[in-house]
C-alpha cells in the first residue's frame, strides 16, 4: 500500500503569509521538502502579483528547483494568462481551478463557474500535448457562502469538466475545512465509481476544525491515494486566527506510517523542515505532530 | 442516530493540573457541563489524596452535584480501597481501570495484570446490586513502555475480565494517543462481534498526534456509540509539552454535528465553557474547533 503526498506548503502555504519570504529561502524549503523524499511539490503560482505579491517569485522558484531529481513541480494558474506564463516559465504541470459553488468561483476568480469551464476547455484545447493536468475542485463539499454542497451538483460540475480531458488529476477540495468524514467518504467513493480509470484523485484538506486526518483516512478507505498537505500545517489565514491551514505534511505521514502505508517520507527530515516553517515570521502554522514529537524536530 | 458523549475532563483533564482548582469551581464546571447537555461526566477519583492532590475532593463534588437533574456521575476507583471509599460517599456508578499492557499496568497501579483481574473479580463480586460498572481498558491499542499491543492479548484480557461481570460498559483506551484509524476499527469491530449484547463498548481517545476525531470516526464506524472526550481538550501533562490531552468534547461534539448524528450537546454552551476551562491556571489545552469558532466561544 502506498499513498503519495502533495506537498502544497510552497503555493498554498506561504500565499497567506505577509512578510515577503526571499527567493532564496523558497528554494531552499523546495529543496528541504525533495530532500525529505516528497517528489510532488506545488511551488507557487502565475498569478497577478499585485493580488498574490508573496508568489511573484514563482517563475526563478522554478528555474532553480528544476535540477532537482525526480521533481514534479506545479503551478497554480487561474486563467489564460497564467497558463502563458507557466508555460514560458517552463512548468511542465499545471494547476487549474475551478469552484464547485458558484458564489465561491465568482468570489474566487469573478465570473460564474459555466465561464470557468468554457475557460477550462479552451485551455485544455490550446495545451502542448505532454503536459500534466492537475483540475482542482474547490468547495467541493462545502462553500463559505453557500453551505453544504449537494453532491449531485459536485458531479454534474465534474461531468463537464471531464468531458474536457479525462487523464487529469482531480483535487476534491475541502477547502473550509467543514466536511466531515462521511461526507468526504460519500463524494470520493461516488467520484471513482463514476468515471473512468484514466482520471486520478487527490483529496486536498484542511484542519480548521480538527478533522484534516479523518477526512484523508476516509478518502484513503474510499480509495483516493493522493493527498495534498502542507510542512507545519501552514495555509491559515492571518487575519482569521482560527482559519487554520491545510493538514500538516508531518501528521499526514505520521498517520500512514502508523497504519502501515508507505508514503516515502523522511519523518525525522520532515520534522525540521515543519518546525523551520512554523517560525516564518507572519505564519499560522498547525498540525499536532511537531509538537508530540518535539524532541525529534530540533535542526540536526 | 445518536452518539453518547462521556465528559472527562472532571477527572482525566483536571488530575494532571498543578494549581489547585477550588472546590467551588469544579462544581460550577460539573454544573456548566450539564447545562451544557452532557449528562455523564466522570466527576473525580478516589485515589490517594497524596498521589493525586487536585482530586482530593471528588466526595464533595459528588455530593454538591447529585441534584443535578438526570446526572450519570462516574467516579474512577483503582482498587478496594477507593471503592470503599466511594460508595461511603454515595457513588453510584463506579470505574475501574486495569491495562491491557503489563508493563504500564505496573506503573499505573504497581501490580500485575493477572492480580488487576483477579482484584477486579473480587471488587464486582462485592458490589451491591444496581450499581453501575464501567471498566477502563488502558493500553488497548498502545503502551508507552511495550509499543502497539496485538490484538489477541487484548481480546483475552477481556475474555478474563467479562468473565466476571458482563453488562458492564468497557472503555477502549487510547492511552498514549498512537493508535491509528484502521488500529481502532479493527479492535472495536473484534469486540462488537465477540462479545454479548450486554456490554457496552466507549472509544476513549487523545489528540496527541492528531488523530484524535479520526479514531472517534473510526470507533462510529465500527459501531461504538459512547466516547470519552474532555472540554478544552484538557488532559496533556504539564511536564510534557507534547503530550496533549483528551480528544477536545466540542470538537467530537462539532464532528458528529457535521454527520448528522445527535449528541444532545448545545455546541455554542460547550464553547463557553471549554473556553473556561483552557483559561485554567496550569491547563494545556488542546482541541481546534474553539479557535475556529473563536466568536461563539466569548461568554455571553
Amino acid at each position: 500500500m502506498r499513498a503519495t503526498l502533495i506537498e502544497v506548503a510552497p503555493r498554498d502555504g506561504f500565499q497567506p503569509i505577509g512578510p515577503f519570504i526571499p527567493t532564496d529561502d523558497k528554494v531552499s524549503f523546495v529543496e528541504a521538502a525533495h530532500a525529505a523524499g516528497l517528489r510532488r511539490i506545488e511551488i507557487g503560482s502565475f498569478v497577478n502579483p499585485a493580488a498574490v505579491p508573496q508568489l511573484r517569485d514563482t517563475a526563478e522558484v522554478l528555474r532553480r528547483t528544476a535540477h532537482l531529481e525526480g521533481l514534479d513541480a506545479q503551478v497554480l494558474v487561474p486563467n489564460a494568462r497564467g497558463v502563458a506564463l507557466a508555460l514560458e516559465a517552463g512548468a511542465q504541470h499545471l494547476a487549474y481551478v475551478v469552484s464547485a459553488s458558484e458564489a465561491h468561483n465568482r468570489s474566487n476568480v469573478r465570473r460564474d463557474v459555466a465561464t470557468s469551464i468554457r475557460d477550462y476547455g479552451e485551455i485544455v484545447a490550446g495545451l502542448p500535448a505532454g503536459l500534466r493536468l492537475r483540475l482542482n475542485l474547490a468547495t467541493s463539499f462545502d462553500c463559505p457562502f453557500d453551505g453544504r454542497m449537494e453532491e449531485d451538483l459536485v458531479l454534474s460540475r465534474l461531468d463537464a469538466l471531464l468531458a474536457h480531458r479525462e487523464d487529469v488529476e482531480v483535487g476534491l477540495c475541502d477547502t473550509t475545512g467543514r466536511a466531515d468524514p462521511d461526507h468526504v467518504f460519500s463524494l470520493a467513493a461516488k467520484c471513482l465509481a463514476r468515471f473512468g480509470a484514466r482520471t486520478r484523485w487527490v483529496f486536498h484538506g484542511h484542519d480548521t476544525y480538527g478533522l484534516g486526518l479523518a477526512n484523508v483516512a476516509a478518502a484513503w478507505r474510499a480509495g483516493i491515494t493522493g493527498f495534498d498537505a502542507a510542512f507545519g500545517g501552514l495555509g491559515g489565514c492571518p487575519f482569521a486566527p482560527g482559519a487554520t491551514g491545510n493538514v500538516a505534511t508531518e501528521d499526514v505521514a505520521w498517520m500512514f506510517r502508523r497504519m502501515g502505508v508507505e508514503t516515502g517520507v523522511d519523518l525525522d527530515a520532515l520534522l525540521r523542515l515543519a518546525t523551520r516553517a512554523a517560525a516564518l515570521p507572519g505564519a499560522s502554522p498547525g498540525g499536532r505532530v511537531r509538537a508530540a514529537l518535539a524532541d525529534r524536530c530540533a535542526a540536526a
